[in-house]
């Protein structure tokens, strides 16, 4: 069999170069490269429920945003099945069946989870649900047999539950589920993208993100105000690279073609630093730069978004019929997973010619 | 709306004279009473499976021992809905959607978890799925709407925290799911039938029951083995009735027709004990009657079971048809669910619409 990708994002707004270079520009590239039998990304609701549940509007709104970005950044709904999480009833019944092969310490142990909960401040109210979103997600990646996450390193021990569910699952009821493996992104840049103020991953509660919905003149507002690390009071003085969310974001974005295109005094980023660090070059002029090379990346995105803008119900009609197929998916691995566990009585002809022959005696 | 009512066992064992008192003789009244609109009697082998999870043999075995004990009983797939909980993947569903309702702590607090927990000896290995069972009880119960659940007074705290969950997602998501009552048995032996030694409930795993499958001869046997309190050395002794077995029993089981029949001398068990703690009463004596008492309780259940023991198929069938007819009832409970949460997202017309409008800006 070949290898599989399960991939997805909460749906509670819309995505920022954080998503795009930490896992959307990568999809797609999984996604055209042709090494993956089957390439999955949903919208996890039913996750995002978790912390939300007074708030499902924020969820609902924020589904067809992300779905636009999806498409924009060249998902392609041919080449990999887009699908909604709350669509596929039978990740529900994995979870429940999964959580009876997992202890409550071990799950308290995991240090994602710690860190979920420690973000969130939830202390004394820590709601069920999310306590139990390990589980949840394992189910979510075993229910398509992914054989391959693309994730950031902090999610590594999640995948590790994961794979101990796998085993134990495999161990007592019979060979049905995959162990997923991990794929990190490539470039360390890639992990966590600062957000424009230079100092926090790019978040929306801190009002420090550059959408990929942001028009050029909005992505120039946002680049303007952004930081340079430690002051100086002329650009003859040595710039500083520490701290400097510009030259971090060219160091993610900038192609060798965008200096010759915008900038063409330096060859690369690695030239264009070596000089900023010895002085003479103004951040203003980093700041255009580093805005051209933003909106040269953005234009296509841009230019697809509008038009899936002008056609919504296609739209939801792509995700209603990926969340067909992908429950398609889940069905016949939760047929297996039932078959595994011989809870699927009425199927069971051996049970019912065994039990007819007990009680004839 | 007319009451409903929701009830069921694990199928992790035979029923015994414990379950008879204590819940199915009552079942029977109930269903044939008229008084409820529907009824549904299951089989728990999902919540069962949460602390046998690496069994589910035993699990398999027994849900047509159990179907057998129901149908001998008198319950009437007629007149009530006799279903399989695993077939009946909403529940799973539900449950994950209430999880987010209730805060881990709000769990660790349920006096019935707690008691639970300690009887099962899990310490560091309570496993998650066993953990959240409260929740899934909930989602069992307003899955069906069910106004009445029979239950012993240390299921309220169970009650309550369906309570709890219902109110919070009618207030969250709007006027769904319905508050149940917990149905108190009337008498108090019948709350908890000690075993045939007299000390402990009665339970499989202590060796002290009276199954309701047992022959004469077997009934005989464990009848004659019964403690009868503290030891006398003759009959002429006064008898005592304090941890006396037999005479719980026969205050459980015996009518006054049973004395007409069985033992003229006595009108009924008032006039039996009486005489009894003055003395002159041998306890050989009281067990045979016990015994008959028992018997001619069982015998028409013995031959109902027979006669049902020989067509198991039609069994398997009337559990299948109960679990469609059950699934019917919680698939319309969560198409009202997912829309008071609106994440029924495909079928939302008004989302559709809003965001064609929004984006066509």
């Amino acid at each position: 069999m070949g290898k599989i990708i399960l991939t997805g994002d909460r749906p509670t707004g819309k995505l920022h170069l954080g998503h795009y270079i930490g896992s959307l520009r990568r999809r797609v590239l999984l996604q055209d490269a042709g090494d993956y039998e089957r390439m999955f990304v949903f919208m996890a609701d039913v996750q995002a429920l978790t912390d939300n549940a007074d708030n499902p509007e924020k969820i609902r709104q924020n589904i067809i945003e992300v779905a636009l970005d999806y498409l924009s950044c060249g998902l392609d709904p041919q080449k990999c099945t887009l699908f909604i999480q709350s669509q596929i009833p039978e990740l529900a019944e994995l979870t429940t069946y999964l959580s009876n092969l997992i202890s409550v310490s071990r799950v308290q142990r995991n240090p994602t989870v710690k860190t979920e909960i420690k973000m969130r401040n939830f202390e004394a109210n820590l709601p069920l649900g999310f306590f139990c979103y390990p589980v949840s997600q394992a189910a979510d990646i075993t229910a398509f047999k992914a054989t391959t996450v693309p994730a950031g390193e902090d999610q590594e021990p999640m995948l590790e539950v994961t794979r101990e569910l796998v085993r134990r699952f495999n161990q007592t009821y019979g060979e049905v589920l995959v162990e997923p493996n991990i794929l990190l992104p490539e470039q360390a840049v890639c992990r966590r993208l600062p957000g424009t103020d230079g100092k926090e991953k790019m978040s929306k509660s801190l009002g420090n993100c550059i959408y990929l919905s942001d028009d050029a003149a909005t992505v120039w507002k946002k680049v303007k105000k952004m930081s340079n690390g430690e002051p100086r009071m002329s650009m003859e003085e040595p710039g500083h690279l520490e701290g400097n969310a510009v030259f971090t974001y060219l160091e993610a974005f900038s192609t060798d073609e965008d200096f010759a295109e915008f900038w063409p005094e330096f060859e690369n980023i690695e030239a264009l630093k070596q000089q900023y660090v010895q002085g003479g070059i103004g951040d203003g002029t980093c700041k255009k730069f580093l805005n051209s090379v933003i909106n040269k990346m953005l234009d296509p995105i841009r230019t697809r978004r509008h038009e899936w803008e002008q056609d919504i119900p296609e739209i939801f009609n792509i995700l209603k019929k990926g969340s067909e197929a992908a429950r398609e998916t889940a069905a016949k691995t939760m047929d297996e997973v039932r078959a595994a566990m011989q809870i699927n009585y009425f199927d069971d002809q051996e049970l019912i010619r065994q039990q007819v022959e007990k009680f004839s005696k």
